[in-house]
């Protein structure tokens, strides 16, 4: 299979700009080729006139299975949130409720633009097998919190990188994931980052997320949550930390030279009242942040372009600069430094020859681009989902003309409806 | 004509609740029924069993000739963007530059819901004419600042007022519109006062936006802004008062029991970095705040949906509490009290029998509605444009299955795209 985008114009994260007039070639998973007048004969033809080419964006934290709990229980303390509302119903999740809401997030992800994502839940091989089924590609993660089942939850992990570990010509990975440093003990904890070791020395983790885990940390370990990770040995793994909204400058500092990479979760951190995450200064530092959804139950969607959208403008008032957190910086969250922060770099996050095919075709036919200003500025401030056209996986369409094409949009939304009127009588 | 909406559901931001299972009878401009089993005669039909009707959307401020500076300039000093950005390519907008921008921001915006907006910018004839095309309802406010041209400015509101004020069924509304206090004196400021009694008795003005305007006052007048114009008799109004991002305890105590109603602009206000708007603080005081967009070049976009997700999460971060500015809070900042704030809630702002038939239909069978849990919640929170089907304003429709049915939306798109490129050769 073979894919020619002629007389586009793509958004190069690399070297920050708006390449105008370009063709680009796919051949197979891979990006083959980028220039001028490309004469290469191809399956497939796209005029790319009116159109934009970025990388496919990167969610990089978020859990699938909860879009079941989508609107569920909204505006309410933490604590009465998680404990009356959340974790009793979460608890009679089947593994088919789980496929079928992962299905579901997958499905909004692709829509509104993210090829790519890091996903915490549990039933994890059912959210993979999601993931074939659409085309996606993602890093999957069983979240490990120490209880009873804490042996079990490792052999999951161990069946889950067996079995899952890249699967579907690569696109899926395997990551131990121990839930937060408030539900795992230091020696599971160490457990954890031996079983790390022994995969490809990646770790997912929730990190400082609130005051609370802060202030809890502080009192059971005298030192702040990521000094205490470091003192366990977790920071000689590439750690992907989600949230550090309450990131001190001593542990920037701590973390800035070495595998760490925040991914910071606009929407949930507002919405649960986390706090603001001080984006600008961990960018000040050289810190590499990725950018994620978070859950549904906390946001309560799974589009990423809102994300982008919310991340620009909330840092500006946070700075009270205008100029903090630009676009461009934004752009780059999304694509490779998000792949960055995912281990991913390599393969996925930029549009450049030899690179995987991951790809969103915006219509530049619509407001959000009218007039056609600054095209950087129009992707993170202006563009809406509805402006995506066409979607791109390993080089095939997962996307096209605003319909996915590997599964049947409609179906996903009946059998999730189903499968929560079940949910709700059990 | 005539409309029956059979089987669906609507949002009764009186009652605080979605009503389940009635029928809609529109007749004429006006919601004429709602009951269960109505057997009126119609002569459209609309099957509303995966719908869910709500009050059209209120967009209490914005300047909507500014869509030709989308994207033009960002991520600058405010300075900087105004003097060298922003200021010296507005003052050569022509009239049918505005005519076309505005039609561009009218399109969008019924694209996303909103079927009634309050506009500052000058050219206002052709900003009426745009509404009287694409059958929008709306506040034309010519923005007043004082320069040499004052007073012939004043002559242009009373003109807009003879020829504009009530026309296209009574959907438009003329009211003056000082831009702000520190772009006005109080000479300037008292013959708009006047000027605005012999009309209908409301103004429009930009207020406490920004800190240095705060400050300057408090030099120049001894006084913060709101006590300012107190003093100058302007309360005496019904005052719409864009932003109030930094409006005081002491300013609330003083307007709460008085017709002045901020307009919140949350994505301006962060973007522009001019802080972060007491909301919870100032519904606690049981003031009615409306919602909006601002301009383009502030945003990016006129998405009131995208501004109703910020406002609710953004709010909770500032409080640190999740409870703060729940769903339906700002369910009625977009609805009933946006109609409020602009003296327009006799008539529209929610779904009642005998009020004009300005209606948003939206499609159920989306992501952001599967499965159906808390609808409240999820037109909040997770609602995203593409789900909005339809649009009527006045009982009729403006959308129709995402189509305007009132002005080529391709051809809208184009000729702001020429304005634009000639804009730039001036």
């Amino acid at each position: 299979m073979s894919i020619l985008i002629k007389n586009t114009r793509i958004l190069d994260v690399i070297e920050e700009e708006i390449k105008e007039d370009v063709d680009l070639y796919i051949e197979g998973n891979k990006i083959s080729k980028i220039g001028k007048n490309l004469t290469c004969q191809a399956d497939t033809l796209i005029d790319g006139r009116d159109k934009l080419v970025t990388p496919g964006f990167i969610n990089g934290h978020t859990h699938l299975g909860m879009s079941l709990l989508r609107n569920f229980a909204d505006d309410m303390e933490l604590k009465t949130w998680l404990e009356d509302a959340i974790w009793p119903i979460e608890a009679k999740l089947t593994p088919e409720d789980i496929y079928w809401g992962s299905m579901l997030s997958m499905a909004e992800m692709i829509r509104s633009g993210a090829t790519c994502f890091c996903d915490q839940y549990y039933e994890m091989d059912r959210v993979g097998d999601a993931a074939l089924e659409i085309g996606m590609r993602g890093i999957l993660t069983r979240g490990l919190i120490e209880d009873d089942d804490k042996d079990l939850k490792l052999e999951q992990t161990r069946a889950l990188y067996q079995n899952y570990h890249k699967k579907g010509n690569g696109r899926l990975r395997v990551v131990p994931s121990p839930h937060a440093i408030y539900t795992c003990g230091e020696d599971y904890l160490k457990e954890i980052i031996s079983l790390a070791k022994e995969m490809d020395g990646v770790i997912n983790i929730h990190m400082s997320e609130t005051i609370k885990e802060v202030e809890d940390c502080k009192k059971d370990h005298h030192m702040t949550p990521i000094q205490y990770i470091e003192s366990i040995g977790m920071l000689d793994l590439h750690v992907i930390a989600a949230h550090c909204v309450h990131i001190t400058e001593d542990e920037m500092d701590l973390v800035k030279n070495r595998n760490f990479y925040p991914i910071y979760n606009p929407t949930s951190n507002l919405k649960l009242a986390s706090g603001f995450t001080p984006v600008q200064k961990m960018l000040d530092k050289g810190i590499v942040l990725g950018i994620g959804t978070d859950g549904d139950s906390s946001n309560n969607n799974q589009n990423i372009l809102e994300e982008m959208h919310l991340a620009s403008v909330v840092n500006k008032a946070v700075t009270m600069d205008p100029k903090a957190v630009p676009a461009m910086e934004i752009l780059k969250m999304a694509t490779i430094h998000g792949a960055k922060a995912l281990g991913l770099d390599e393969s996925i996050g930029s549009i450049e020859e030899g690179k995987l095919a991951d790809l969103v075709i915006f219509n530049l036919n619509s407001s959000s681009f009218t007039p056609r200003n600054n095209l950087i500025s129009a992707l993170c401030y202006s563009a809406q989902e509805e402006d995506i056209e066409s979607v791109l996986i390993d080089g095939e369409f997962v996307l096209k003309d605003r319909e996915l094409t590997k599964v049947d949009y409609k179906q996903v939304l009946k059998e999730v409806q189903e499968c929560m009127d079940q949910l709700l009588q059990r």
